[in-house]
């Protein structure tokens, strides 16, 4: 569902080329200095305009409906969204009969028995991140002198990321990426046992976002290969500090006070100029198609502060619920 | 929290060295078919007894508590008990003041406030998972013809697990391993966007596994690597069938119809004799501590059928929500 | 928090005198037919104008902001807005020192560590009931043939609503009034125990709408006062149909098939402008305020639709909820 | 379904007949001292043996599974289960045809597809109530000085209890009654708007409760009968006092520092002797039926615990949400 959290609880809707997408933010504790001005930075990383992103330009212009007044969060729910103004429709009118390959075209199609906006991807867009970029930067004031921080440390394999983008482009090709993102200052105990643990719901915020196909935390897959011995984070005070930190900061799913450190897999971008096969729903032929519009070549480039966010919004609920107890 | 699913239902309780560990299960439709058999086959393929692998035996006889009746579920809340039988407490005295590394031992603590029950991990204990596997039968039935399998492909980052545990049995250490899990005749259209994904779902629900720490699907982290051109999955008929897999059968967090396919890391057993350092809480000063008791030198030997246990709880709710529409 | 429902779910939000009102309804199951014009009707049943109604004169036009396209619910979030135009602040500002009687601005300031947006009653006022009815007219169409009907049956004790009302107008007082709701063409089923009984949920959300502060089933309070033998509800054919209907068409909280009966009591408008006594918060002591500003003198004439629609959300959740079984 | 909370979260299970009645409460805190003399005071208030209550003797001695350890909570979940001993099941056995006229055998079989146990009601019993008097007991440990008192108010529309209940027993019919809680020591601020009201959260539970046909707070009903200047209550210090408390300490849907006070209506007990009109569901013809079996004439005189338990029930929750801002 479009819903997320217990107690700090987002709930997301729009689509691509409608009128606009929001996001609705319940339980943000009051007293919150929030401005307009606020969201720049973050909503600005988020952008395209560097190497490789799409030519299509939204002003990305947070418009808050509700639950902020005098430059203060009121307690009551906060409505912030964003009018889609650079919005070319006729480009997508093929999607309806050939679904695009590694696209959500098809399942959007037989989910909704047919009456998906499929414009621009519609409610699957990456367009919804704006608002859940928006969500972040209030759940960053909540968690305080928590730190998230997201970064691109691979493109393609590499770590010479204009290259592999360049190439991309010049191919009419797209490629994929890996982000990190570590969290610092984390209090002990944050996670909620059995069901709820840290990686439980950060993994589960993360995997919402468009083109995600993996996440690791600490020592990851490549922790598989190294023996229990070494595996262990050994206690080095009473604080609970540890010299390693292969569990990326969690034990039992519950945080343990060293920085939490997950990587995320970002799929290379599925819209691409190059044709593919597809079926098409009306003839039942197989038929090759290319996939016009703007697009991006190297949709991670853009992810980062997305995932910054969703980490964001998750660890404002995990933190509201600690309180709690 | 203790809860999973929407729809349908798991509320786990239970410690490692209490009375009993157990599972409710809400939202089970009437009509299915469950006799204490059933149990039978995924419970020995979770116990112990093979090479590495505790020698801590319980019968793991499942007591069925309420909602069947006459042999069929009646509708009403599934109460599933296992009696704690083979206990010897006395070797878990030591938790208290110096938390083992790797375990939860210190992160349990502080979130309690001194109160856990720290006996053999206590809440935190691999011995949770015989009520999730119990759960796991009863999802299975509901999911009907979709089927789940999962299996250990690699141990210490080998192929040839039986000479990576012996080794590690040797030398009183610990490997971990990588879990494979595929799940074949899936309806398209499972998954709710925006936050409730398919990955999402069942990323939330694989990491309350114990041990867990890292979950891909399809191509994963690998396909990061590859190009667009090559990630995307052509689709080759009506049914959305594609010929390659890369996005693992889900599509914008939808299940595309084709097989669903994921990975998961298991860490190296936390438990092992060898010393490691940690902070006697008491004194303040850090020592070195051997873990005793009774362990598994993989747990990863004993987690497939957790993973499907885990995957059938999942889509029994994604295909209990995905009906109501 | 601001969302209800588990399958069909509506997370509302703004305030009396912000920039807008609205709603957003996750869960519409796809192809539902919407128009713009399907809100006018229950919408102008809502509005003020009648006897003993505010002069503040809003246009109430629903917004739609997302999730219909082509005239048809796409699946995706429904958000519904309505923009604040006949606002007047000014005649709030006395609201933060002097909490009035009745009101609660006492309560709101206390929550919100006195961060509220008391202006008209902010979160609380009146004003969401516009959304609230825009969302019931989206959860009638989701139900069919099932027919919620409402109406106002007493006002202060009496049936001469005209009489009462216009007295309390003359006396610059108000009056309060019962309200009741029925419910037919009902299938067999609908409740969800042990803790999710069609009452449990219906008084839920009834309980949100402001000013409600009772609520009965059936013959209700006045059915404690016969004995079993007459309020048991005979069954007189095999599709459950009962001759009489003391239960309301409810038993064990499930619907029984015949028509579901309830009665909400609705306290008499709180705003008034008699003087009564409050205290003055700067100053702690004693004050006498008279409510000024646009106000019901019989709130309870302009709730029956409230009412429906919020029952219309109720039934909406939990027809779906037994479809999925 | 049968789990009611959002931080304070019980899960309930069983059936009359069944092996065990019990309930899972997630989300107590740790450090809770409780022990199992702590119940006995409740359960007896709820145990028959008064006058005109079932002659079915169950000792009701909780058996606590899980997640209290050295006579104190863990923080981890509590699971509490009452065996059942005195079952007689062959006086049931002729429900499944002949739905008891007031019962929820009708659609008990109806939802279930006629998987039901219907065994003295099954999960519809009122014997379910035990687990939730458990869970109540410690509710009432986490509210700490809040105080909730329920009693008896009216049986049969008078205050001549003993005098209604023999009436009815010696006519082997039923009666009703009205049961009024109040509760004491309410912090101002529990509640959260818009759809989780306190009155919401209080009714939800409440109406889970067997037999309730409806609930007022405060002035309730009669309240719609006086004007808004005598309804309104005055507030005499900056504590919020009230002088009168026509709101039943609840404004806005939150609590106003005031007692709450709420009554419910109990209808008759539905199983009597005297003969009734029903349908045989084999034959399609009417037929009367008397319910054999042991059972209360007046359920309402062991309500008034239930309803305390699971007012504080609702309290806990409120108290930990409300903590967690």
């Amino acid at each position: 569902m479009n819903i997320f959290g217990k107690m700090f609880r987002v709930s997301i809707y729009g689509e691509s080329h409608g009128k606009e997408v929001g996001i609705v933010i319940d339980g943000c504790p009051s007293g919150q200095k929030i401005s307009d001005n606020d969201f720049k930075v973050d909503l600005d990383r988020r952008k395209s305009g560097a190497l490789g992103t799409t030519t299509r330009k939204e002003p990305d212009i947070p418009i808050i409906k509700s639950g902020i007044w005098n430059g203060m969060s009121t307690g009551s729910p906060i409505c912030i969204a964003f009018e889609n103004k650079d919005v070319k429709s006729k480009d997508y009118s093929s999607i309806k009969d050939t679904p695009r390959p590694g696209h959500a075209d098809f399942v959007a199609f037989q989910k909704s028995n047919g009456f998906n906006d499929y414009r621009g991807g519609g409610h699957f867009s990456g367009r919804l991140t704006a608002p859940l970029v928006a969500a972040g930067v209030i759940a960053k004031k909540i968690i305080g002198k928590i730190k998230v921080e997201a970064k691109l440390i691979e493109v393609s394999g590499s770590d010479d990321f204009e290259k592999e983008i360049s190439k991309a482009v010049k191919d009419e090709d797209s490629v994929g990426g890996i982000i990190e993102c570590r969290i610092s200052n984390v209090p002990v105990g944050l996670g909620e046992p059995f069901f709820d643990s840290i990686e439980s719901e950060l993994s589960h915020a993360i995997f919402s976002i468009p083109g995600i196909k993996g996440i690791e935390f600490g020592a990851g897959f490549d922790g598989t290969k190294i023996r229990g011995s070494v595996f262990n984070d050994e206690i080095i005070d009473d604080s609970g500090k540890t010299d390693t930190n292969n569990s990326g900061g969690i034990n039992g799913g519950i945080t343990n006070g060293n920085e939490i450190v997950f990587r995320v897999a970002v799929r290379p971008t599925a819209s691409i100029k190059k044709p593919l096969r597809t079926i098409d729903l009306q003839s039942g032929k197989m038929k090759k198609i290319s996939t016009e519009g703007r697009h991006d070549a190297c949709i991670a480039v853009r992810v980062p502060v997305v995932v910054e966010a969703t980490a964001a919004i998750v660890l404002a609920d995990m933190i509201i619920r600690k309180n709690s107890r």
